[in-house]
């Protein structure tokens, strides 16, 4: 018998935050004895912060600090670490805000990003970072997402939630709930549906049907509360539509996603942060009251539009359970996983 | 053995809109064997209608016309209707917005109200109008708690919704989104709080947990995005928990609703209509697939802070399905459950 040969993806793992659950859920992926099989992960991370959580979580594995993605060797015993020289972490304690864990987690992700775009790395996947911390360090970014975007240069991008239970895209993210009114724009919607229906497909489903929610309560009840559905939301789904998308909506967002839950969407369009979040991670997020802690944390986070691939966990850094070895690798694995799905795809 | 005596609430149930599904239910909730257990419920309807509905869905109950709510019998074949005159309901159809039909849902609910202000019944129970035929028929609420508060000369209430799996309490309801923004005001969250805390002790919930959302994403991080988490909804947690009030928060809107689910809270308090219905109805409404229906739609609307009792369904006029005979009654059932168990601890 023979075997197929596959390309296995050189994958960017950032370790996020230093403060936060990023080295010890990064510390625990790199053990898992399954991702060496379908990619090469690398590290960009700090090679003291690593060894101490790997000694919290008792994760075994050689440190290879590397400078260049050609001196990784990928073998189940090994992390690779390109570590990120010249910020001072010393002072760096779980669970707290400071600019320096701010100051290392952006240059990580920044790091991560060239290596991206001279294609030394083929996708990268992003542990959580802290905002306070970031502005703190003078970077004025309100997310990942936003960090992305500026250094490809990108114009249209959204930001995608997956998991088994949802796909969920966004039109706005990080913005106050009124900005976020403002922001709902018949191009805008327009741009959201045409990036998720390419992305959906690129995830194995091959006509997508997309459910997209209005912005008020009820839709607006045809106008009554609201005229964002009539201005913007309605006249950009006829003209996906026209384009051979399958979109439906305004659907009531307090129905739509019960409505994708079973069945009826692969996909919904969501108009503000949490209008998507609060049902994504109702069902991926599980509340331990025992433990007081997150038990099981699941879901992707895909930035949609990139000309690089970026996946991350969907969970934040998790102060309250920092540095105590508890927090779950799960949603980790969950990101490079789909990573991989996606980077076959292309 | 002696048994001991209750005293069994008498509740006005309205048909709600003649046009949705509204009818149906309420002839299935009447059949229901167990109801006059604990309750003694008459229709605020129209006699035509139900003739028609029970027709259709195959309950067999004989109709008893009243006029006053001493005729009622309270026996298991018969259906007591007090009957809405004046209003022709000829033309109106199935699943189409009318102002006949509003204007009768309109004036059953009124009815109702009256009886239950001169003390004729204990509570209401009501079914579902649709915004639009009550707009058509030229009455300017936007929704059934305002025609409550109205008429009522209620000034602080809330929407509350209950079910196995959250209670959750709303600071704005129908307005628009940018609406919804502008009343985000310290005083009304902490009156929402105050109503929410009695409402969930008349529950049987003697200390309630009570979660606050946040407005923003993120709790807007700190203030980066949007300051209503900083100027009205910290001082109103502040000041609710000074007088005892184990309130908390603001939590992010994303995982407030997860860790309710997880046990960590009682009761959630939401910003506006969505961040609270979206959980809501993810985990109470079931969409079958090959029936194309709601399949299980559970979910008990209730108006806090109202002189008279009033509980209802928390699903709509669902025009698409109405007339058919398969809409479920287990959600009317839960609102006149939920209003015996209110009554009982006052």
């Amino acid at each position: 018998m023979k075997y197929k040969k596959i390309n296995i993806p050189v994958l960017a793992v950032t370790m996020g935050d230093p403060a936060g659950i990023g080295p010890e859920i990064a510390a625990k992926a790199f053990s898992n004895d399954k991702i060496y099989n379908y990619c090469c992960p690398v590290l960009i991370g700090h090679i003291a912060t690593m060894e101490n959580v790997m000694r919290i979580t008792g994760v075994d594995l050689k440190i290879n600090k590397i400078k260049e993605i050609s001196q990784a060797r990928f073998d189940q015993e090994t992390i690779n670490i390109f570590n990120i020289e010249g910020i001072n972490l010393e002072n760096v304690r779980f669970g707290e805000i400071s600019a320096e864990a701010g100051d290392f987690a952006f240059h990580a992700v920044k790091k991560a990003i060239d290596l991206a775009l001279e294609k030394k790395v083929d996708g990268i996947v992003t542990g959580p970072i802290n905002k306070e911390s970031i502005k703190k360090a003078g970077h004025a970014f309100s997310g990942h997402t936003e960090i992305f975007a500026h250094f490809t240069n990108t114009g249209k991008y959204a930001m995608m939630l997956a998991d088994d239970n949802f796909k969920i895209i966004h039109v706005t993210t990080h913005v106050s709930l009124r900005k976020a009114c403002d922001m709902i724009k018949k191009d805008r919607i327009l741009d959201v549906i045409g990036l998720f229906d390419s992305g959906l497909k690129k995830l194995g489903i091959n006509s997508p049907r997309i459910g997209v929610a209005g912005l008020n309560p009820h839709s607006s009840d045809g106008g009554l509360f609201g005229d964002e559905e009539i201005n913007e939301i309605i006249p950009a789904i006829k003209e996906a539509k026209k384009s051979g998308i399958l979109a439906e909506g305004p659907v009531p967002a307090d129905t739509l996603f019960a409505l994708a839950y079973g069945g009826k969407y692969d996909g919904c369009v969501a108009m503000y942060h949490d209008q998507g979040h609060i049902p994504f991670k109702l069902l991926g997020f599980k509340w331990d009251k025992i433990k007081k802690a997150m038990e099981s944390v699941r879901g992707v986070n895909i930035t949609l539009g990139l000309p690089i691939l970026r996946t991350s966990v969907d969970h934040g850094t998790a102060f309250e359970i920092a540095g105590k070895g508890i927090a779950s690798s799960e949603a980790l694995i969950h990101a490079i996983e789909y990573a991989v799905k996606f980077l076959r795809k292309q």
